[in-house]
């Protein structure tokens, strides 16, 4: 299930940046699981990854690649695998992070450290590197500035649609072209989860804005997500400046106008992670209004949006705003006065002064509730703080899903 | 569905205490939804109850009463209602219970301070008056001893059966009796949950050291389970001590025999709230040692124990140590060596040096994991502290549950 349409958008492609997409057979046999992205000589590129201390042997080496690189030209391909997460596989897992990076080098032509290599997947199992290996120079050999669409394919593994954003700006009378794909559908939430996404660029940028531009992008995008509240050990998102439009930023206006740019595709791209979230039925925008701070503000969105009754009365399209106010009373807010809060679904007001409002009818809510889309707004009312979170409900297929992605 | 035998064990009637169970038609007609409890004059009372700043009517009132009784020979009863919580109800709802104590003092003759009142169920519905009221009387008129086993029945409301524990202690050659009845089945976790819980006993002792034994038996029971990580707007545990056996504590050897029963008895009535966790079929222990406070061993049980996929993977019956590995790796402890990690099922290790452990095998995994109760034991080796929390799976049935709850 997933909510909403699953049409790519218009992928414009970006002059200086290829992509290729093949079938190595890591897992199922037939099945898209190889992505190689390469970037033009004089690419800068900027990376989050995961914050789980169990990081895997992919982000590791991606992390000291990305270091080592900038003695060597910079990074020149990125390499991903789906199927295995090569991740909880100790000295050997570094190893075939390594050996595909070096193999994809020597085909290409490159340092080793000038790949970056991501894997998505199972963890705990060897990454089957033969059948990785063998298919690496057919994939190479298709490298093309149109493969955005395909590679949203192939880096997928229970999502059940690609997931693309792309954009076109004007900067000083000249085309700037933004576009980015990811992948993800469980385990989202604060820094990030089993989340791939490659966003990239034909504006000349510094490597130093470049890096600033990705960390206030994340955190309005990535950062304001959750499915299910787990985080994965694997989560890396890049976004690379190629050049090769030619448009330099001159003015503060002109970064800003390829900031907003970035955060709109990636605000597109976390979106469309939630909407196809595991087992997702709706999408729902959790706004908090009124809060003292920001991590006030996150506390009880994030407490509303990862609560198992909340979402699980959300999937049967309950109105129930007994369990909104549940989870809002145990978010840890300190001295919440929970007679000022208010509670909306949409922009039908549900609860006030502690209970249910008394302009409030079950048909009322139950019309909300029974859209695909819908926003719980929350008004703390201790102050001019906002935030905002995106999540999903509960189904029964989110435990299909995870109950049976071994077997 | 729930996990082991749901058989009361003997439940000892506690000399000073007395029970009854009506059946009032609050939500479902014929069902036992009305426990009145009688303490005998003297008795002393402790009180814990939830910190949800959504706090349920009937905690307020009996939060105030509790205090106000000082001052008028005690508390003489406890009434509980269970179809609805009297949660996010407003001024009405304070009314309503206040109303509740009052009535059942005119009935008894005393002061309707010395009434605390109880309610659980769904939220944000007013309490039906009427019905409560009018079954007061011929509630009240079976008060006795012996109604330990129905007023078990009497405060359920989504569980799947009746829990209870109970058990007999010598101190200096006389018997002390201590027993407890207690209800939840989600929304289970630290500072506790849809859950309230009685336990009395025939010992004398101080109203300090009777809160002492409390606040003590509750953090190595309720406050080490967890369901879903959410908790409740009207969470109680009351412990009575009506000194009608006679036998006074002379010693803190004395002291000690008690506090250790008034524990064994919560421990045992907090596991049977988690398997009968809402849709359980596993009864899982989280264990961590090694760690270096209890604060982190806490943080790494709860991130594993409230994980969703770990949860899932339980239910599945499917050893995926990397879910476990990546929750841990999330868990939020700082410099964590993720190398030194060792990770059991039962007695088998499963994980070690950031993978999978040498001398595992899928099948001793699988074996395991086919148990219906099991232990995860996990080594930080940082430390020497240990923490221990009890939780359950994720199953189709708590999504059943959960979401057809109101309909």
């Amino acid at each position: 299930m997933a909510v909403g349409s699953g049409e790519l958008p218009p992928m414009f492609p970006v002059k200086g940046f290829q992509l290729a997409t093949g079938c190595a057979g890591i897992k199922v046999a037939g099945r898209k699981d190889l992505v190689i992205m390469a970037l033009a000589e004089g690419s800068e590129i900027a990376a989050v990854f995961t914050r789980n201390a169990f990081c895997a042997a992919p982000v590791q080496v991606a992390k000291k690649h990305l270091s080592d690189a900038t003695n060597l030209n910079g990074v020149r391909y990125l390499l991903t695998n789906t199927g295995n997460a090569n991740a909880g596989t100790g000295e050997q897992g570094l190893n075939d992070a390594l050996q595909s990076c070096a193999s994809l080098a020597a085909i290409a032509g490159v340092d080793a450290a000038q790949v970056l290599p991501f894997s998505t997947g199972v963890i705990g199992e060897p990454l089957p590197m033969k059948p990785l290996l063998a298919e690496l120079p057919a994939t190479f050999a298709t490298l093309n500035e149109n493969g955005w669409a395909e590679a949203a394919e192939g880096i997928l593994t229970t999502d059940t649609r690609p997931k693309g954003a792309s954009c076109q700006i004007e900067i000083n009378g000249e085309t700037i072209t933004v576009t980015g794909i990811a992948k993800g559908a469980g385990m989202i939430r604060p820094d990030m989860a089993t989340m791939l996404a490659y966003v990239a660029t034909d504006a000349k940028c510094s490597p130093e804005y470049l890096q600033q531009i990705l960390n206030d992008a994340v955190n309005s995008s990535f950062n304001r997500i959750t499915i299910d509240g787990d985080t994965s050990t694997n989560d890396s998102l890049v976004l690379v400046a190629t050049g090769q439009s030619g448009v330099a930023l001159n003015s503060d206006a002109d970064k800003t106008l390829l900031a907003e740019a970035v955060e709109q595709v990636c605000i597109e791209l976390a979106q469309a992670i939630v909407r196809d979230g595991e087992g997702a039925t709706k999408f729902v925008t959790v706004q908090v209004d009124g809060g003292a701070s920001v991590e006030e503000c996150l506390k009880v969105a994030y407490t509303v949006a990862d609560s198992p009754l909340v979402k699980t009365a959300l999937f049967a399209s309950d109105p129930n705003w007994g369990r909104i106010l549940a989870a809002i009373g145990r978010a840890g807010v300190a001295d919440l006065d929970v007679n000022r809060i208010k509670v909306w679904l949409d922009t039908v007001l549900i609860a006030e002064q502690g209970g249910r409002a008394a302009t409030y009818t079950e048909q009322a809510g139950q019309q909300v509730m029974n859209q695909e889309a819908l926003i719980i707004r929350i008004d703390l009312a201790r102050g001019n703080v906002s935030e905002t979170v995106w999540t999903t409900d509960l189904s029964y297929d989110y435990i299909r899903i995870n109950a049976e992605y071994r077997t």
